[in-house]
């Protein structure tokens, strides 16, 4: 059997050299260097080639090597009867949740205010409330947003989660659907976004969203470029709205060369970074759904098309 | 019974609603609006004024408003049979736990690499290990260092700990004395210090402890500016040896116009903010001390003279 690999960020010799440890017999094939394509049994992938995956007729599944997978349904000629997984990855999710604490500790303790004063030379005291006076919101509470609100939690942040469903996590209060993303906005100072891409969730940060938030409020995109209506950032941080963003995702990445965001003081950018699957953990992961399919027994973290992700 | 109050950078009216909430027979004075001087019998200070600690002819104790004490102790007419009782406050303890794994996660994730990136315009993926492959350590692991360290492993940072006697802690390798503090700077590639100031402990941050971390290593001081030999830090910065500091505290506070420091790529600096102790939480410790007094009960957290700390 073999696996097709395809990927022009992920290491691929990190991954070669975790499945050779693990799972010798399993045949690691670097895509373009394909070879017999009848011989392709599962595909690992970031961003395959439009209309690649169609060329395996032994494929049988598609493991996504992110945590989104619209990179994989955005191909019109994708496989339909082939099931998409997800990756869960211990090291991808705490990578996750590193970026996103960093970041709400980042606003939370005032340092784009600090680091402008180092600039200036200038020593003044600036106060911070504590935690739990600190009203922090995770939009999304699946594998990397459930993570991440329990650990903003752990930290005494009065923490707050939205998501499309009702969920339940202790020590956050939970809201849901259209009706609940309002009064959830409203008490939030530090917004995390990391809802998964679909239609509904497409362009949700925007004008209005903002003008939901408290004034003042940050904002950290980490989730996907597509979710945030750019044109509607800049105004609001100019405006006083928001207070600051970090984005790492963006509409097209690399971010243009001349994008306004690039020297607008109030966003902070990461050159899409804020978590990646770590071979090391997640090869595991991959060669368990192959002993499942393997097994004949029912595949974890399958992607539902209905709903999008 | 009167208590006085005396800091330039707490905020004295959070400190009174919180006292006159929780005890309102409490007669808060705060300096220099002493009155009679011996109606106080206890005091809650900040590096109090030279010599007026004495006046109080029936003072019983006196209450830090910051973890250290040597802004006492520096008084050398401290009347010396008065216990000094060490401030150990939740709020300040999560707060300085919130500065350093802000920091740590800083450096492990490449902040520093990526704002530059950001200033330049410049989209270049930067690679980074997973938690357990980066080595964190922290010097000091009373109260406030225990409880960083505990964060940090819990980050599956590989955690290891120093102090100058031998301590547990579960998830962080801990070493101690003259003999471990070699072995613990040589696997640090994060250093954190929150030593308490003493004699022992004074210039520990050196050119040569520099020297014994590996390549590339960064600092965060935390602790007091008198722990850091500063002439020592550029060179080692500019060397390559470190790759960067984070600085909350320094010799002389505030930082100098015109120091080195300021203008230096490397260094980060805060105004003496890692954490405050907040009133909301701490007043009640105060309260607890004084009522164990007034019981004939022993206090806890006092100062042993012979110790420093």
């Amino acid at each position: 059997m073999a696996l097709l690999f395809k990927s022009e960020t992920d290491r691929a010799s990190l991954w070669r050299d975790a499945f050779a440890r693990l799972a010798p017999d399993l045949e690691f094939r670097e895509w373009p260097e394909v070879g017999d394509p009848a011989e392709i049994e599962f595909a690992l992938v970031w961003h395959p080639a439009k209309g690649d995956l169609k060329r395996y007729p032994n494929l049988k599944a598609i493991f996504s090597l992110g945590a989104g997978i619209e990179h994989i349904f955005s191909d019109p000629e994708l496989p339909r009867h082939i099931p998409v997984v997800r990756m869960v990855d211990h090291g991808l999710t705490r990578g996750m949740t590193e970026y996103v604490l960093m970041h709400v500790l980042r606003f939370h303790r005032n340092v784009p205010e600090l680091e402008a004063q180092k600039q200036a030379g200038v020593w003044n005291y600036i106060d911070y409330p504590p935690a739990w006076e600190r009203r922090v919101g995770v939009m999304g509470l699946g594998v990397l947003g459930g993570d991440a609100a329990r650990t903003i939690a752990s930290f005494e942040f009065a923490t707050a989660g939205w998501s499309r469903r009702p969920k339940r996590i202790e020590g956050v209060e939970c809201f849901h659907g259209e009706d609940g993303l309002a009064r959830f906005l409203q008490r939030t100072e530090i917004l995390v976004n990391l809802l998964p891409l679909t239609d509904a969730t497409e362009n949700i940060l925007n004008a209005r969203s903002f003008a939901q938030l408290p004034r003042g409020a940050c904002l950290i995109n980490a989730a996907r470029g597509r979710h945030l209506v750019e044109e509607d950032l800049i105004p609001a941080l100019d405006s006083g709205q928001l207070a600051g963003a970090a984005l790492d995702v963006f509409r097209e990445e690399p971010l243009p060369a001349g994008h306004p965001f690039w020297a607008h003081p109030k966003i902070w950018i990461s050159p899409h970074v804020a978590s990646v699957t770590q071979p090391s953990t997640a090869a595991k992961g991959v060669l368990d759904g192959i002993a499942r399919l393997r097994a004949g027994l029912p595949l974890e973290n399958v992607v539902d098309w209905s709903e999008g992700y």
